[in-house]
């Protein structure tokens, strides 16, 4: 539980008098008589009320601050969790959330950014593509955050991202230390930071531990449960087979999951991003997890504060260890 | 790929006049003279233009249509899944969509259709909670469509339901014909149209096979997994157990999975809903299953279409077999 904090109505409350008045005063319209204008900075100093973007914007006129929220796929596990999680910290400023979807087409994400800006959304939180985002510099009067990845093409971008190199670094970590050394990396499009990221991680406690980094254990462009349980029957069925797998996302272990359904071998394997089921396998989906309402928190705080330098926020990450990552090697 | 639909600026080009033009025209306004009428009803002619509700509104003002999907909970698949429909649906008439969760708060429920009414958002898919919704009928600028459940205390309401009777009664015929008659039901809110609707498919599942309706094998309230988990351990460890269960939602599909996990007993079970790991486990779980995309698109096309009368749509159900409803009786 936090501290509400003091919103326009209770200063209309607290002074007496209308939130269109409030939203006058604080915007410095003119028609507001000084005895009024002097009770709104009277209760806006008792209540220790802060003016902020979101009041701002509040105050601008009848429409109240609604989010726009861009994302591959709301019906993705992480998606639905962090938009349930953005909503929440929205709610907080009174603001609504509208999503767009751009299932991997970058000219589909332009689009929906486009078709928000258009209708007066022009506050964004992205989580990018891999494509290039220069065109967003054209959108002077957006005011826009990127949640876990950063975008290409945009020096000056506020970005809230997960620590996915020490990720990467601990989920690999944790299968050197129970003796495995050929471990495979499925993870999806290397373009995006965060992969890109938890590769580094994985990489360094490979080098760390005195393990060669075998290439041919690396598998990118993985998108789907499918493909992922693809790579994996592949990869096992070499002479030279991997011992345990480190899976970039959540659908590349529920890939993983559904191969060895078929597969007589047992090896380990870690996710990343923890999914509502992973405790319920035998074993259970060892994963590196997060605090997903942290993430949307930091998104959201970012929007409605402003700062004249770029932010970064690192939200942290941990290992969960629930049976599928402590399997020995054979 | 399906062909694009011409939109009113297809029309106004074609017929080389501006879009307020055939706004005026096609919403019957004053002040356009015959022959532009004329040319305007001929270029909607020979472009096959065909007026609806959307195209209306497109032409009422500068905003373009924005639909708001009230839901439980975006996180539960179940809601995650629907938006990801009703988004892709919106998509075609060019409209966003603008969710809000209301987690079995009522009164919340009612804050988020005043607060996107408040914003200009009058075009709502609602699936609604148990509480009476006849303050509704207060907001005659509202268009609704109800998804899932029929609101309790609005007569006069469009709703897109599943076929819920025939849902419960086909995964219950399903368990009594592998040999099942202690068959215990798992469900929520039976003021919910849909949850009462499975139970009464149930019901008339096992009168007509002539086994007894046995009141104590009914669980009602379980909102959770965990709860559904503690119901099925606390059923299972009585002198005369069910032998079967029949789980009205995902979630209590899911808690019977987890239960099942800490118990020696092989309980054959049904749940309604498809979850995206429903088959990874061994056995897979059987479930009733419908396409969700009909469900949204039915409620867009309602929204986007009138009716002097009320309309009812049924989106049909199947049952899917992957082993856990055809496990035999001990």
């Amino acid at each position: 539980m936090t501290v509400r904090k003091p919103t326009m109505a209770d200063v209309a409350r607290h002074a007496g008098v209308s939130l269109k008045t409030v939203s006058r005063v604080v915007n410095q319209e003119p028609h507001v008589s000084a005895s009024v204008q002097q009770r709104v900075h009277a209760a806006i100093s008792a209540l220790g009320f802060r003016r902020n973007e979101a009041a701002s914007r509040l105050a601008r006129g009848a429409t109240m601050l609604t989010i726009g929220l861009i994302m591959e796929n709301i019906s993705n596990e992480f998606y639905s969790r962090l938009a349930a999680a953005v909503e929440a910290a929205a709610g907080e400023h009174e603001a609504l959330v509208v999503f767009g979807s751009y299932e991997e087409r970058p000219e589909r994400e332009r689009m929906l950014v486009e078709s928000m800006y258009g209708r007066g959304v022009d506050s964004l939180i992205i989580v990018p593509s891999a494509a290039d985002h220069g065109w967003l510099a054209e959108h002077p009067g957006l005011t826009t955050v990127f949640v876990d990845r950063v975008p290409a093409g945009l020096d000056r971008a506020d970005v809230v991202a997960l620590d996915d190199v020490r990720g990467g670094l601990v989920a690999t970590e944790h299968l050197l230390a129970r003796g495995h050394r050929r471990i495979a990396l499925i993870s999806d499009d290397d373009g995006l930071s965060s992969v890109h990221d938890r590769a580094d991680g994985y990489r360094a406690a490979l080098r760390a531990a005195g393990a060669a980094v075998d290439e041919s254990l690396v598998v990118r462009g993985v998108f789907d449960p499918w493909r992922a349980g693809h790579e994996v029957a592949r990869l096992l069925s070499r002479p030279d087979p991997p011992t345990a797998f480190f899976a970039t996302n959540n659908r590349a272990a529920i890939g993983i999951l559904q191969a060895l359904r078929e597969r007589p071998e047992r090896p380990a394997y870690v996710g990343f991003d923890d999914f509502a089921l992973a405790d319920v396998f035998n074993p259970g989906v060892t994963v590196v997890r997060y605090d997903v309402r942290r993430l949307a928190r930091s998104a959201v705080d970012l929007l409605l504060s402003s700062s004249p330098e770029p932010r970064r926020v690192r939200v942290p990450v941990e290992l969960v260890a629930r049976g599928s990552g402590e399997l020995p090697p054979p």
